[in-house]
């Protein structure tokens, strides 16, 4: 798949003047402006529209947790998945709230939920291998899932999709990445994930170190994906593809989310055309992660949560940024004075 | 009136252990986390609830727009009050989008706008003098809308108000209403309002600088507002300090509305506990207004717009903090395990 830069000048200039002639101070509406115009070329129309909102959110476990690198134990994975399920996460709150679809997809959660009402099953794995001593995935494994994410993004029907994750050991599994693919020392892209000690974030660094170290060989962006990995993760990598692949809105969460996007960015530059980045989380490295892309985030709410919930929190400003562009008078609809200097 | 602080002991332990035992890890929400025990100090309850939250909009005239310091001519005040009405500028299409009771109120405008659909009348003046010769009010004057703005706080019948304004130069009274009650140099409190280039910026520094020597023996809160302030500020200070008195979530918004509340606040300090701080704007003294009165707030999407457009854009973060307290699981509720270490 091959996907397009939004590049179109005409446009450009076209959603420029239409900003700029709403009733309002030249740019008082700051990142909005922005918002409203990136979505105009990332629709290809001065008619913007947000249409059927979804996030996925992907879960699955990571073998790396055997290094005890993480707060909670595995279980939790799939404990949060039928928290999803009945409705009592944050990201079933959020997601109702802004009348946004949630899609709950096992990617390789280490438990059998059975056939369940609500649940997407493209489990290709009851979790990775344990990366301190052999690659999470092979790479047909990883191959696997960026496909079963890219059919998963393909069947949506809406034009805005935020992506979400669950995975107990997963910040550690993204930190690896972030390191391999930035060249960000690994200290800088360790945090506390779900809320380990500065003793628990030191040996955690160690960990991911050491595995740096065995798989020293590994360059390019795929085997990046299937040595340190996760299947939530390389699924979330391939629905990206996809989905800016069919031009839709790319609604990234935090750390985690913004490590899949990494990998897809650094196999399709272009992708960063339809990525709006919804916050900066307070996980250690997602603030350099950003900046690594050139990313700059609409919000800074100190979350560190997952699951989506910046997505869901950030959409009301999508809203906002295409309500704004569709339904504001201009000066001369509204016969208001422009400027006098 | 008198505001009582928000100081409750075993309602703030009971709000962390609520907020606490919600599946999620500690602390991860973030601001919403503060936010949410915020909105159950003031509400004085575990079980918060955001009823009909309303944003009023003040509108004035300035007779300091005598002096050159707008870059938009003053008939664009009450041009945009016609348009607030015909529900075509941004805050129309922001309080809309998120179900917000709207009520523009005249506080001051310099026009005739006859009795109107929709338009809360309660012009006092035709604006207000120019402080650069003579204080913009009389003591009565701001007395009276310090008065009708208690009045108009007192007619909600949300629990949630937001603030918002309109008129022609009130950035320069903002500015002049900051370096008198904050001591901050007046160079660092003037911005490019509506849109002024470098030289209009120093302009109006200057115009301010010799208004407050001329008002040099100006001292007390409610005497410098009448000095420099505007009807649609002193209507907005009077309605906030009703509006903590009667334990509603005053939601703030940009450079003007802050001013309006840095009043409030030199008069009663406990008014703070009320308080959620909307965005920081793009206004130069904005971030260092916020800083002096010890705010935090919840975004920064470099608007510099006014109307309570950030109050509007700001509504979803506080139904995201009820929400998550009032309908998330907790790790008993769901049965998910708890952190390990």
């Amino acid at each position: 798949m091959s996907i397009t830069p939004t590049r179109n000048d005409a446009l450009a200039t076209q959603l420029d003047n239409a900003i700029n002639n709403k009733t309002k101070p030249l740019g008082s509406l700051g990142v909005l402006e922005a918002l409203a115009k990136q979505i105009g070329m990332i629709q290809n129309t001065r008619d913007i529209a947000i249409t059927k909102p979804a996030i996925l959110v992907f879960a699955a476990d990571h073998g790396i947790v055997a290094e005890g690198i993480s707060a909670y134990p595995q279980d939790v994975t799939w404990q949060m998945v039928e928290n999803f399920l009945a409705g009592g996460a944050a990201i079933n709150v959020f997601a109702t709230q802004n009348h946004c679809t949630l899609r709950v997809v096992d990617a390789g959660v280490n438990h059998d939920f059975g056939p369940r009402d609500g649940l997407t099953d493209r489990k290709l794995a009851h979790g990775t291998r344990n990366f301190a001593h052999e690659p999470a995935m092979s790479h047909d494994l990883c191959q696997t899932a960026l496909a079963v994410g890219a059919a998963l993004a393909a069947e949506l029907d809406g034009n805005v999709v935020g992506f979400g994750e669950m995975g107990i050991g997963n910040t550690t599994a993204a930190a690896a990445l972030m390191h391999k693919l930035t060249g960000i020392p690994v200290a800088q892209c360790v945090g506390a994930g779900t809320g380990l000690s500065a003793e628990g974030i030191l040996h955690k660094q160690h960990v991911i170190e050491a595995a740096i170290a065995k798989h020293a060989n590994v360059k390019e962006p795929q085997e990046v994906l299937a040595t340190f990995g996760g299947l939530e993760i390389a699924m979330m990598t391939g629905a990206m593809l996809k989905a800016a692949e069919l031009r839709k809105v790319l609604l990234i969460d935090g750390f985690i989310v913004t490590s899949a996007l990494l990998v897809a960015a650094r196999m399709q530059p272009a992708i960063l055309d339809y990525c709006v980045f919804a916050h900066c989380s307070n996980e250690n490295g997602h603030q350099q992660m950003l900046a690594a892309l050139g990313a700059r985030p609409l919000m800074n709410l100190g979350l560190r949560l997952g699951e989506g919930t910046g997505c869901a929190l950030a959409l009301p400003l999508l809203h906002a940024a295409a309500n704004f562009l569709n339904q504001m008078a201009t000066f001369e609809s509204a016969q208001v004075s422009e400027k006098s200097e």
